[in-house]
């Protein structure tokens, strides 16, 4: 794991430049795209918080641990693309455009996402049910964080 | 990484066999996850595509890798329940009813996929572009063997 720092600079960094390969993305595409990784966080969260209280099959939260890190991972900042605080046709998005005037927040609360994600997907390797509640909690909390300065109800 | 016979077995026994935890996924739903997983595999799979033509950051091939293989080894199988070959009310699915009445197939495709997913992980964490663009061919043509089969055009 990469230390906090690191992390936060690498997710601001992410946030600001959108490499050569995304610049051809239309504001609706990144909204999908970055929708979809959400989405998928979302099954994912959902079979560990489902694991976590019912019976615990720990290859199936490591597998899903694995998968929400990863895509925590993959430089989605690069998906937050100027005109994507508007719903484009029949693509809605309820990021509120205060997300672009505090960058710098962002990067903060996205790099404890990143984080958060990665404890959770370690710990989950791990097998230890008490230390992937823990990381479940932490991840949970960092999600909220942006959903609640940054996403519309 | 697995070797490929217990990769095929534990595809088809994902395929076979919801967990708990999605058991009370609704047909809808279960398209809807798919389809994210898929939309964000494809995101990046665009990047590599475009890291292997243009200017190549190891960095970001290597993350957009993780991504493919930890959704590709998240039990997207489960995510196939019956009913999920029909379209749910503006919820649309191209996938053919023939994908049930042949399960040991699917079953030998996924593991494929899931194969070369984690072999392109794993020559895109090394950085040789040429070994990335071998493991990345793969990846498409195990998507495309699936899609030529079990997918609606």
């Amino acid at each position: 794991m990469k230390p906090f720092l690191t992390t936060t600079l690498l997710a601001i960094g992410a946030l600001g430049l959108a490499s050569t390969a995304l610049a051809d993305l239309k504001p609706e595409e990144q909204i999908k795209y970055r929708q979809a990784g959400y989405s998928f966080m979302a099954w994912n969260m959902g079979k560990i918080k489902a694991n976590l209280e019912g019976d615990y099959n720990a290859e199936q939260v490591a597998a899903a641990a694995n998968a929400i890190a990863a895509i925590a991972n993959s430089g989605m900042g690069a998906l937050y693309g100027p005109g994507t605080d508007k719903n484009v046709g029949d693509v809605k998005t309820r990021l509120k455009p205060e997300f672009f005037a505090n960058l710098e927040d962002v990067g903060v609360i996205a790099g404890n996402f990143v984080t958060a994600s990665n404890q959770l997907a370690a710990v989950a390797a791990e097998g230890d049910q008490a230390d992937v509640s823990n990381a479940f909690g932490e991840v949970g909390r960092a999600c909220k964080a942006c959903h609640d300065k940054y996403r519309a109800d």
